[in-house]
This record gives structure tokens, C-alpha cells and sequence, in this order.
């Protein structure tokens, strides 16, 4: 099966030119792509390529939501319709993530059964990588949303991060049950019953880094707030142990010495890897690359949509949450335990 | 002035005697401590140190708030009872956090006007100490409650840490005045207007992590999940350094050389030396070191007491929330800029 992606080429911080060559990159194993830029800017299309001209874009417009419905023309929104219309299976986009929520919101849309769309971002950490979800697609979540995310965030990590059983963890400021806010003492609560799901209860900070889950739940606000803070004290740490190592003729002479044993770390900490984060809950997959991506983050993201769409991602998504009864508006039915055929 | 410091012994890793030893460093630079523990495990008292017999403990307690009740014999009870009663001008326990709020909440007591006390804890970033709170006294916190946070970790930045003018941010999801809960968006509204405060706006993680506020301010949910990955992603990281140093000879050869250069950004990152988490808005200054501590970081948190104590850190932050008007039960009045002499 030939999968079609639809490709965002503004909102990269090294230009069109180079989500071009991303795309070009992912074409070679086998994914078509139609890709929504400036093809003024845009040279040399490739075997599975398909360029459409579409020079405006939003990826810096300070309010996002309406900015996506004031510019029909701008290449997200051109991209995100592209996948509501199915002339593609899944969008990617170099960003701003507000406008590719906005845009994954207006045109893709929910799907059904679905309160609202998380953002998922698989955290490098190094031996234990793990889906943290939402960091940033709402400020606000009720229990009835974090239970959705969790199955989102489950579903996601079976079909297309390839993990069997994936363990799903809440985080809160203590593991036991009745640590946290009322909210995330309630969606504790709903979460331990939830069926067809593997909760392992909550999970604290240093939890999250010593692998206890697969998948971690939060809140957008929460979740935002945490993934910058692991940026910054990642960023920070190893900018001091690099200055370390041009301190003295010792240190230098160390830190020679030291950094091909400290590739393997680098590499695991490599956010491109991953193709960035993924918008969960929508009618079709979306991944969400960071500006600063080149080629091959691009590529990778394009893959993991791709792989997204060949494993079903959205519609195992659906089926756990119907047979668990956590669909917007449907409590759990008689026949919640078989699941419908989609 | 003399200051009185009444220290619990107990809940420390290492036992009372290292709690004791650290009392005996403290009392060395002038500082008089009641110590609260079992009197058979603390030997050779010092001058300056004077051991009441205190062997309950309450420090393991799962359920803190109610051993405090059922314990008034307990150390920490005794501890906060003789702050309490004047016997002592502060208090400092080696934890449990839990058990050391409850005693101070019931027996030291809110300062007047204070709806609720908070943990301020200095991160240990390289170069830029960052004060944050609450990580963890409340789970939830009203945007009145973060206001009075905000003049509390001020005066005390300011009183006790020496930093001049406090600039004092609030975390969020983004820089903008407008991102964030409804909650974080009325806060920073009122912090805003709020007068005799050096508000700097919104801050990220990154920002944190970046030195772009002395204190920041957060609700203790969040501010407990991130400092919790904070120190996962420190620990993760840094092991991962050590590992790759000695991942093969040449990466070990060249730890080896590094490890000088490093020292510095170990000590950086070394929480003993800030002495623990600040319990703030209580009418006493207390101290809550980590159990982990030895003797140096009890010594540290006692010293950083006495100097609350001397520097009257309770009364200037009681005359900065008085002359802003954001005392509890007291709107700004037509005098509140003429701050009341304690």
C-alpha cells in the first residue's frame, strides 16, 4: 500500500529547500509525498514528489488559530486539507505546532468520539524512551480527557513505536493514588478501572527518566511546562560539561579523549530521531517536526506518519477507546468488550 | 543576637549523630541549636548545642499530617512546639517534608495574613541559583495564593539570599501574558499590577533553566513534577557521562583528565550547599533539608535559618505583602504604602 503524505515545507527554520530534501529522502523508501511550499524556492522535485505551489504561510503568526482561518492559502492549511479531502493519508509539518493544531483541527478534524487532540512527544531519553502526552495541544484537560489521552498515547506507542504492552504511567507529585490534584486524584481513580488498558499508576519526575512507563499522561500545561524544563537542564548540563573540557590543556586533552564514548549519548538524545511530535486524536496521524529539524528529521517524521497510517494508528486508537466505553458521549455499552470492525 | 535554632535529628539517612555533628558545626560560627532526637544515639554534645531527648519519630510516617496529631512527643512536634513558645527563633528537620509542614502548619502557624505556606527550594543551576516555589506544600494554589508566593520568595531572596532586586517570574506554557490556565492567566495578571514586586512576565522551563528570574513561581503540583525531572534529568545524564567514561580505555583515559574540570560543576550542582527547601509563610523561618544530607547540609541549613532569623525575613516579607495590599483578608488599603513596623 502506497501512502501519500502531505508535507508542510514552510515553518523550517533552513527553509523549503531543505523539508524538500527530507521528503525526497523519504520518497526513496517508497512513501509518496505531496509537498504544500514555495516552488519557487523548492528545485530539483524527485520520483514521488509532488510539489504544489504555496508560497503564504503562517508559521509565525502570533495567534495561530486565526491566522489558520484568515489565510485558506497558506500551505498548512492547503496541507491539512489535502488529508481531510484524502488526496493524503497524513500531515507533517515543520511548525508553528500551533498552527498545525489549528489547521489538523479546522480541517482534519477530531475524530470521532474523541474530546480533543493531544500532543505526544517520545522523550530521548537514553535506553528508555517514552511518550509523554499532552505537552501542549490544551492548557486545561478534565479526567475524562486524560483518560482519552492515555489511550491515544497507548494505542499510538502498540502500532507505530512498536512497544507490545506499553505501560501507561500519570504523572503527579507523588506515586501514591491519592497524591496530586483533585483531577488527577479522579482520572487515578478511572484509570486504574479503565479495561484494555496497562496502567502502572502514577509516576514522579525521576520515575519518568528511570523508565517506569512507556507512556506518561499529563496535562498540556503540565506536560509543556515539564518537556522545556528537561530541555533546559539537558542543554544546560552538557553546554557545562563541554565547557569543562576547553577549561584547562587537561580538560581539552579529556575531552578529545571522551567524545566518542559520549556519541552514543548524543545520538540518543537526538530529538530528529523520533520525526518530532505527534497530534493524537485527529481523523488522520500528524507529526509535528521543531523548526530547527533538517533533512533527516523531516524524513523521519514523514516515515512515522507514514507508518502511522499503514498500522492503523487512528483506528486502533478508536477501537481501544470504544471497547474501554471512554468515546466522547457513549458510556460503557453491554457490548463494549467487542470491538467493531472500522 | 544569638539565634536559637530547634533542629529534629531524626529522619536523617545518616542517622542523629550526623544531624548532631552538623549542629556542632553550625554552633562553631555562633549559632545556638536545641537538637531534638534520641539522646542515646547523640554523643559528645558541643558547646552550643544543647540535645533534648526526642527518640519518637514520626519522619517515616505514610500519613504525616495525622502522625503529627497522634505524635506530640514526636521530634519534629517538639522541634516546631519549641519554636512555638520562643524557645528557638527557627526550625530545621532532615524531613519528611510531609511531617516538618504539618508541625509547622499546627504549631509554629501561619504568619498573619498568609493563606498558605509554601516550599521555595534553590535549584542548583550553574551560575544562575534560581529560587522556586512551591514545589509541593499545595498541591493546588488560587492566584491570590501565588501572588502571596510571589512576595514571599522575593523578601526572602532578597533577606536571606542576598540577591538585591528579585527579579520574579511566573512558569508557564509560554512567554506571553495570555498562555496558560485560566488560573496562571489571572495570576499573572494581578503580579502585573502588583506594586513593590519585580515581575518579569511569563517564563518557560528553558527560561528557568536560563537565568532569566531569581524566583519563579508555580503551584506545588507543578512545581514538585518539576523539580522532580529536573533532578531525573540531572542524574540520567550525568550517569551517562560517567558511563561513557568508562565505556572503553580511551574514554576512561579521558574521564580521568576531565574529572578536575568537572569538580566545578559537581559542587554547582551539589543541594547540600543551599541547605534545602525554604517552608515560607509560616511565622517562624524553617528549613527542610533532604534526607540524603550529611553533616555539612545540616550545618548549611542551619546557618541559612539564623540568618532568616537575623535578617528578619518573616517581618519584611510580612511588610511587602501589607504594603501591596495582598494580605489575607485585607484589600490594599488607603495606608498600605506605609509599611507597618513589626
Amino acid at each position: 500500500m502506497t501512502v501519500t503524505v502531505a508535507v508542510d515545507a514552510n515553518g523550517a527554520d533552513l527553509g523549503p529547500g531543505e523539508v524538500a530534501a527530507g521528503a525526497a529522502l523519504a520518497a526513496r523508501s517508497g512513501t509518496r509525498v505531496l509537498l504544500f511550499g514555495p516552488a519557487a524556492e523548492i528545485h530539483d522535485p524527485v520520483e514521488g514528489v509532488e510539489v504544489v505551489d504555496a508560497p503564504v504561510s503562517v508559521a509565525k503568526a502570533p495567534e495561530p488559530a486565526r491566522a489558520v482561518r484568515a489565510h485558506p492559502d497558506a500551505s498548512i492549511v492547503q496541507a491539512a486539507r489535502a488529508v481531510a479531502e484524502d488526496r493524503a493519508q497524513a500531515l507533517v509539518s515543520g511548525g508553528s505546532t500551533g498552527s498545525a493544531l489549528a489547521a489538523g483541527l479546522f480541517h482534519v478534524r477530531r475524530a470521532r468520539g474523541v474530546h480533543r487532540p493531544a500532543l505526544a512527544l517520545p522523550l530521548p531519553i537514553p535506553g528508555a524512551p517514552v511518550l509523554l502526552l499532552d505537552v501542549g495541544a490544551n492548557a486545561e484537560a478534565r479526567p475524562d480527557h486524560l483518560v482519552q489521552f492515555a489511550f491515544m498515547g497507548s494505542a499510538f506507542a502498540r502500532a507505530v513505536l512498536g512497544v507490545d504492552a506499553p505501560r501507561v504511567a500519570l504523572l503527579s507529585n507523588g506515586e501514591e493514588p491519592t497524591k496530586g490534584t483533585p483531577d488527577v486524584i479522579a482520572t487515578h481513580e478511572l484509570l486504574a478501572d479503565a479495561p484494555g488498558l496497562r496502567f502502572v499508576g502514577n509516576v514522579e519526575g525521576t520515575g519518568v527518566m528511570g523508565g517506569a512507563a512507556d507512556v506518561v499522561v499529563t496535562d498540556g500545561f503540565t506536560g509543556n511546562v515539564a518537556l522545556k524544563l528537561m530541555e533546559g537542564v539537558s542543554e544546560t548540563l552538557l553546554r557545562a560539561v563541554k565547557e569543562a573540557a576547553v577549561s584547562s590543556a587537561r580538560g581539552k586533552a579529556g575531552g578529545v579523549l571522551l567524545r566518542p564514548s559520549l556519541q552514543g549519548l548524543r545520538d540518543a538524545l537526538d530529538p530528529e530521531s523520533s520525526g518530532g511530535a505527534y497530534m493524537l486524536g485527529l481523523r488522520r496521524v500528524g507529526v509535528v517536526c521543531h523548526g530547527r529539524f533538517g533533512r533527516k528529521g523531516f524524513a523521519n517524521a514523514i516515515d512515522v506518519a507514514a507508518r502511522g497510517v499503514r498500522e492503523q494508528a487512528v483506528e486502533k486508537t478508536y477501537e481501544a477507546l470504544d471497547a474501554a466505553g471512554a468515546l466522547r458521549g457513549s458510556p460503557p455499552s453491554e457490548t463494549a468488550a467487542s470491538v467493531p470492525s472500522s
